[in-house]
């Protein structure tokens, strides 16, 4: 993650830094990375999540182990044209910075297609400026995420984005800048725990299935941390999240969490005997 | 223009009726229309303007008469997708309201190459809700903008432009709605006026260039309004307009103000003498 002098001067939308944000909720960044004594010892850590995707739920199935989750590229990509009168300026005459964002997302999705092995590639947002009807657009702002359970590939998708961008800067006449906002590392969790897990899901649930998390999960801190880790998963309706139209079954939510004490008894009993 | 009912029911960004702003400045919406009768006995309307386009820069003439005033169709049109988590969905599983626009923004460009004549498309803004990095862009509402000087040929961008949005909408499993904010037929000057103005730039700058204007002007509805009209267009640097970059050289400036000068007593002229 980003470190300490990196936090201490990012801001909230209303202007908190955050340090002062954390301090009123009793954390000091300072002493913060003191907490990781609390690892010492740990032996395993156990997440069970809903899937927040619609694989499970295309399988029929009401759980599965979760491999490792998804390295992932964040990046802010600004397209810069010139502002310029709607009605009077000549089509071939524009540097419409609109075009840009428009052309890398739609090149993102063939990115994400021509990698294969389950490579999402998201644009999240795009901010147009000034973004008014009598105006051709002079700044987008696009949220650009890519994730891959592979980190060459998710390297290489990263690549062929930005030189796309290049690319369609170039013939658009605009400028294109890329500001990474965060990345991390696929991270691949612990092969003792997802056979425990396997075996958990299948005597609950009968079938289990194995899948790649594209989210991010505390878990994937705590595996980086050193911890053996591994996560269930379980299903979600219609693979909705972030949405008020999130849910899941509640019968699937039963066996979810008895899968849960399988694998907890499974882990310690493995623990205790060394 | 919208009528009364319409505009009594709108607000400003932060809530203000239309009716109370304009009471702030000393208008009565509802006897507004009573100041027509200042245009009894208008005899004619001339008006000096920048281009606030690059046609007579690349041109390298300083004065142009103008024509008339494309035709505009305003809309907003918006994509509704649905919101998915950016790691958890499947790129054949996404309803992405933003691949909607962004497939919208090129053709537009394509549907004003192909009608010619001066036509143009303008999406000139996009926002993205929830716009966040980590899902799926649920709705993109676009701010588009079409013109021309033929009502014909604007009719026909403007069917393209709702046909290609609904084609676009189908293939990417999301949803379109068009909502017309605003729209004005295109609106010819005064014949007459028209060549008295060619006159005047030939007696003060040599040569003079017919144009159409792209932007709207007062005089376009003053024109609407039964008084002969007609309009000076004076070059504009580097063809900007709507940002601080737009200017125009003080040499032009003077000779714009001659120009208008002799238009003025060719026009009085020709009035006095019935």
């Amino acid at each position: 993650m980003a470190d300490q002098d990196e936090l201490r001067v990012r801001k909230d939308a209303v202007g908190v830094a955050l340090p002062d944000a954390l301090r009123e909720h009793g954390v000091e960044l300072d002493s913060a990375l003191d907490a990781s004594e609390e690892l010492e010892g740990a032996a395993a850590y156990l997440e069970l999540h809903i899937e927040q995707g619609p694989v499970l739920e295309s399988m029929n199935l009401p759980l599965g182990v979760v491999l490792g989750t998804f390295g992932v590229e964040r990046h802010q990509v600004t397209f810069r044209g010139q502002a310029a009168h709607a009605g009077s300026t000549p089509m071939d005459k524009r540097r419409d910075a609109l075009a840009g964002a428009a052309r890398l997302e739609l090149e993102i999705r063939e990115i994400a297609k021509r990698t294969g092995g389950g490579a999402v590639c998201t644009m999240g947002g795009v901010v147009t400026k000034p973004g008014i009807v009598t105006s051709v657009v002079e700044t987008a702002e696009c949220l650009l995420d890519q994730r891959h359970l592979d980190a060459t590939k998710l390297a290489e998708m990263l690549g062929n984005a930005e030189a796309a961008s290049r690319h369609f800067a170039e013939e658009e006449d605009i400028e294109v800048e890329w500001e990474r906002i965060w990345n991390i590392q696929p991270i691949l969790f612990d092969e003792g725990l997802v056979e425990l897990a396997d075996e958990s899901i299948q005597e609950v649930a009968g079938t289990s299935h194995r899948v790649p998390s594209g989210p991010l999960h505390d878990a994937a801190e705590v595996a980086r941390a050193g911890v053996p880790t591994v996560m269930l998963f379980v299903q979600s309706l219609r693979g909705l999240s972030h949405t008020k139209l999130e849910d899941t079954r509640e019968e699937h939510l039963e066996l979810a969490v008895q899968a849960l004490d399988h694998l907890a008894s499974k882990t310690i009993e493995r623990v205790a005997s060394g």
